[in-house]
């Protein structure tokens, strides 16, 4: 029996050298997808990634340019329109990477959206800022006409902010199951998922303006599919105590007693490694393994050779 | 058994009154969800879509709005953009026409690649206009730039032209037939597919500026998954002799031999009704059935009591 292994990959994961053509991005999505294909023996892989740098350029794109004749999409349209971007990208390099073994193997990218609470506490104290810088006197005519709410950011000028719900359902969980038992290999849940709320009777779905973060996402994509292991990946091979500091120290086996010290204590940054260690651990607590690491130290750590483990 | 039918929903389906908002488009399409989810008891629907007026503004948008730090994306992938966007409406919208009649169906959108032959003759002489309209002078500009083939649009001012080659296969067709199997109603091939060619040796896939026509790909789709009735979804109940004249004729119930004759003796449309003509022409002589009605007529025209049905 092959390990069902859920791979997170950050959203900076495809930009590298600050390059952010399609050519480039698909370009690392070849490399990527190599590491992927090495692992298909022993593990049924499920990929899931991040969309930060690109849904931002997608809203930057539609903001900027929208007219009456193309208005902007909002911010669940636009986090469908980088799933199937990166997607796309992502399922090629895959395949390609078998085809260039003269392997077979199928790869599909599902569109998926992920279910919020509306009664998420988030929803009160919007925190995530997304798509582009605006001045001080634009934010408040945004505010007035799109009823956003707008922070200064870092001194840089003013962004919009949304919410970060908690995921509590993937809508197609299901369907993601069933094409990885058929032997393919699913790219899902891109960018955390669709946000979408349930109205109360009726059930129907909804977008709303909000950005689940991918971690979360991964790790209730995780548990609806009954993976083994959760793996987030990042630019780093470790999670690290006193990271950057001369006393520094790579953390490798630890167990779930440790790892919600750690975070307890603020060891990890929030927005970067915290939601990482986060959704890892609230994995290993159900009984699984939880994994950080970087592309280079994805094969060894599924083997607990490398990358930071998390296992009750 | 149900019948399996893929209905080709037509580009323009989704923006009612100009409206292109996507606000309004969702609206248009929970209206079509209720109308393919009054056809899923009797029959297995799997759902593709143009993409023209939503694919033309994010091009709009990525073009008029690049920058270095935010390049454009190019027609592949905004093909895939376009496949998140539209996939998503479409697939929330038919989940919530079950949810208030209080069903419960699963719906899944899956990023299609189609494969399209490097040496297709449309190639050399690209004849599909996308994007935006350009001046001569920033065509010319863009010839040079870009090495995009420009043309002059109706007295408009200057589009780009992209080669329409013919679809040769579907990467994805194997997850779709699974999915409908699992009793989801399946999403595909939107805007025609992403379109792609194989390089020669290792047969991986690579990206092509070019745009699958929506109903030749719809039929190539009803082909592979085997399906009995394919459905092109468009503005008008029927195919018409001598459309738009004292004695125009809607077309009923015709043989293959029938279709071809008017289509032959340039009856229909370039662009509009031909395509479609010959798409379910094609299908209709392996022996299958092939439609052309409008939304309000799909019920019927799959009962035979409307339409234009095609048949051996």
């Amino acid at each position: 029996m092959k390990q069902r292994v859920v791979i997170a990959l950050g959203g900076n994961a495809l930009q590298q050298n600050g390059e952010v053509s399609a050519e480039a991005q698909k370009e690392v999505a070849e490399r990527i997808g190599r590491d992927i294909a090495k692992l298909a023996n022993k593990y049924e892989p499920i990929i899931t990634h991040g969309n930060g740098p690109q849904v931002g350029n997608i809203l930057l794109h539609e903001e900027s340019a929208a007219s009456e004749g193309a208005p902007a999409m909002p911010l669940d349209t636009a986090v469908a329109m980088s799933q199937g971007q990166i997607g796309y990208w992502l399922a090629q390099a895959i395949s390609n990477a078998f085809r260039r073994e003269k392997r077979q193997r199928q790869v599909a990218t599902i569109v998926t959206q992920v279910v919020v609470d509306r009664k998420d506490q988030a929803f009160r104290r919007p925190t995530k800022p997304i798509g582009q810088f605006y001045t001080s006197r634009e934010a408040i005519k945004l505010t007035k006409t799109k009823g956003w709410e707008m922070a200064e950011d870092s001194g840089r000028g003013y962004r919009r902010v949304v919410a970060s719900p908690a995921p509590v359902d993937i809508v197609e969980s299901r369907e993601i199951v069933t094409l990885v038992e058929s032997g393919a290999i699913v790219i899902a849940v891109g960018g955390g998922g669709i946000p979408v709320v349930r109205t109360k009777v009726l059930k129907t779905l909804k977008g709303v303006d909000a950005v689940v973060d991918k971690d979360f996402a991964a790790e209730k994509l995780a548990e609806l599919v009954k993976a083994d292991i959760l793996v987030s990946v990042t630019a780093v091979s470790n999670a690290f105590l006193n990271f950057g500091k001369p006393d520094q120290l790579a953390l490798g086996m630890i167990n779930v007693t440790e790892a919600e010290r750690y975070i307890d204590s603020v060891q990890f940054g929030t927005g970067s490694m915290l939601p990482k260690m986060e959704a890892i651990t609230k994995f290993a607590k159900k009984g699984k393994i939880g994994i950080v690491t970087d592309p280079q130290n994805l094969e060894l750590a599924l083997k607990r050779k490398a990358g930071t483990i998390i296992q009750e």
